[in-house]
């Protein structure tokens, strides 16, 4: 039986406000559609709470009347985890009014949030206490904490600081029952019980709302230094990554993977970016060392040069020599991003290999795709340093859309089976939601999948809290 | 009805052989004896697996016939989780045999080991590839991996490489009813589904038995430098930890709080140590800085100094010159740890502050303390740039054994409701087990004990696996 929109409409206008409910079309689209744009869904209403009591208000009264949720933060997750689903309407609580930054601690190195703070927001109130809050993504400008804790967010900087899960000490969280749980902690260590909160980290919203964290922040790396180099191949890489991570002492911030087809995307976006180096090159490194203190880190880089090349696995590079340098390379980083957009239909993958498999896959895979489409591009980049590589693919321009995403699926079929071969996970780090479910249910050893299951059914016995993300509906 | 021991002995004789399990009184106290060496408990039988299979096959044949077990590895885990319970029976399920080192990768900074490896020989394997793998205690000679991920053990280098949890990428458990969940990936970033490893981790082996792992190892750090500073007080030395942790650029490896107290024990357990200062001073701090690479640390650590006495923070100070000072100095740290237990009976604490609050804490328990009991000595020293203290008591020596242990088990209660009061936690890095089960119901949340039992009734319906640790029994 359909939900009526109407009475629910009532209890939250009561509840929240009139601004605290969304049901006019024109306003919607910012909650109906992701930040890649390919996907929709259309919800019963938008709630829009400003503490944590009215989230669990609006919580409880979802349970009591059968009505199926999903949170949404910034909507930048691209597996569809905080889309509306059209098939079964459920109610929109998005934490975006919910942003206030309840404390920041800079002697203990933390930061308390609401889960509705923008991540730059929070970046810049540690900044203005002489911290960094270390995680960074494309999308920092929109993405909110509270998502970026139920995607367990990676990013640029995880080589250096951890996925979110690592910067999370504390955390409160709306269950689907609407009990608040409480555990705001802002301690380093705490080895009480069992760690609940790991569970919430990384579960997409399906165990509960998050709606507030403590942060664990770091020293503000006053000190930075970005360059870019050229490597004979991705095994010269993956080498150099070794030798970098010895050599920089662990200063390492990023350690960026960019093959040159990815640079000509950048130039696709921006034609007025130059080549970084005088001739083209087959593969690049972006790399970053930073530091909080007065360490001579043009020294390390330029020690890390001298044995690359003299190791065969550097053919060129440029040390960055300004921050305004620092800046045109890594704009080299974001364009690509954007080139690729504008080439359309294309297969976004996330995947993660051993690094020591890495170089091996890419030839693997490269090999394999052009074998089954030889007018396919591979877009091949990523966090190399986590073994994090967003394996991307662009069918030929010449297919309808619906055969490039015939294709497209198929292609990707292979790839994860090329990615089960080298031990590695099909989600990096974006997640399952809905978008990548068939191939985890289908590489999910049916032990694990019962007890997830169980622990599903334990947190949200009625399936109201985003049902069918990560695991199906049992109903 | 008690169980009877001798089908069980014969079931592990034919799937262990003879070598597989102890029952002689001979070879008992090595698993019935904690490393305090202050409780015990008598086992049904001990036995001895040497595979993940034959774990399996015990845990099974256990379940089948309602047999407690509980595992155990070095058997230093402080809290009674690894002691059989004399109440009711149990098998411990040792897992010494079980102790190889599966793989070890390098150029992945990941090592895959049996459960039952000493803590030691990871260290030394990673060594021996030019790779550290981090997690120091003063166990680590005899504490095991299989321990070290079920009580998510903690130590000196937590402020720079985190708990166990943040070491370990991949996981191998039997689960209560004997099935394998085999999750041994040597990802770096990994976002499939929940997170089920993380609930092992520190469940002091209340949820399945630890049978392998993949441990995250970083760079050798062949550059050490070891100091000892003396403060003014307790406050100095957290402003002073704030001022490292910023000029040492994240490199900062260790920083314990070292009271004169705690400098006079390590005399009485050594008298040959020297004093390390020309005279003595109220509370010393003794820190480490490491790097993997050439960096000049002593530039680092002479400026901590010049800026630290400028501030005040720091009233003398030396740098070990050498590796055999350096020793020295950490000999202080091991020596009063052994003096406090040469004292006899007494209380030890391990708790965990925000770091911007320890100091008030510090002054505000010690002062709580003499009130009580003016001759009660405190010996409170830690891993402080974690916030972890381990606020330990020694009696008046007058008194009886029974009456000690009264006073200390009142004085406890007024401290945990001072760490309460601080928003502080009663188990920093030992757990809960069995000695600090009633504190930590106290303090525990309805909505979050019912998600704890959710939890262990879903891992472990039959309650047969470490049971009463963590949760009390509920038949």
């Amino acid at each position: 039986m359909p939900i009526d929109p109407a009475p629910l409409k009532a209890f939250l206008v009561e509840q929240l406000g009139e601004a605290g409910v969304i049901d006019d079309p024109a306003d919607l689209p910012r909650y109906t559609t992701d930040w890649a744009g390919d996907r929709r869904g259309e919800p019963l209403l938008v709630a829009r709470p400003r503490t944590t009591d009215e989230v669990a208000s609006v919580v409880a009264h979802c349970r009591r009347h059968g009505i199926p949720m999903v949170p949404q933060g910034g909507h930048s997750g691209l597996v569809g985890g905080a889309l509306p689903d059209d098939a079964r309407p459920e109610l929109v609580i998005s934490l975006e009014r919910l942003n206030r930054i309840r404390a920041i601690d800079p002697l203990n190195f933390t930061i308390s949030v609401d889960a509705g703070c923008v991540l730059q927001t929070v970046k810049d109130a540690a900044a203005d206490h002489d911290c960094d809050f270390p995680l960074s993504l494309g999308a920092q400008g929109s993405c909110q904490i509270g998502g970026n804790v139920a995607t367990n967010a990676g990013g640029l900087n995880v080589l250096r600081h951890g996925m979110m899960r690592q910067l999370v000490l504390g955390l409160e969280v709306v269950l689907p029952d609407g009990r608040i749980w409480n555990a705001m902690h802002a301690l380093h260590k705490d080895n009480r019980g069992y760690d609940l909160k790991q569970l919430f980290i990384g579960a997409e919203g399906t165990l509960g709302i998050v709606t507030g964290a403590v942060l664990r922040l770091s020293p503000r790396t006053h000190n930075t230094r970005t360059a870019l180099v050229a490597v004979p191949d991705v095994a010269a890489a993956m080498a150099l990554y070794g030798q970098a991570r010895r050599s920089c002492c662990d200063l390492l911030s990023a350690f960026e993977l960019i093959p040159r087809a990815c640079l000509e995307l950048a130039f696709e976006a921006d034609p007025s970016l130059p080549d970084p180096l005088g001739s083209p090159y087959p593969i690049y490194v972006l790399l970053e060392v930073a530091a909080s203190g007065p360490l001579d880190l043009d020294a390390l880089i330029e020690h890390l040069f001298e044995t690359g090349m003299a190791a065969g696995q550097i053919l060129d590079g440029v040390l960055a020599g300004s921050d305004t340098q620092a800046e045109r390379l890594w704009q080299i980083r974001e364009r690509m991003v954007e080139g690729q957009q504008l080439r359309g239909e294309h297969l976004r993958t996330d995947i993660a290999l051993p690094i020591s498999t890495l170089a091996d896959f890419f030839a693997a895979a490269s090999r394999r795709m052009v074998e089954r489409s030889p007018d396919t591009t591979v877009i091949a980049y990523g966090h190399i340093g986590d073994g994090n590589l967003h394996f991307n693919l662009l069918p030929p321009a010449g297919l309808t859309l619906a055969d490039k995403k015939a294709l497209l699926h198929e292609l990707e079929t292979e790839l994860f089976a090329l990615v089960d071969d080298h031990h590695g996970s099909i989600s990096a780090e974006h997640g399952i939601g809905r978008v990548k479910q068939a191939p985890y249910l289908a590489g999910l050893a049916p032990v694990e999948r019962e007890l997830l299951e169980g622990i599903k059914r334990l947190f949200d016995p009625e399936e109201l809290m985003s049902p069918g993300r990560i695991l199906p509906r049992r109903h």
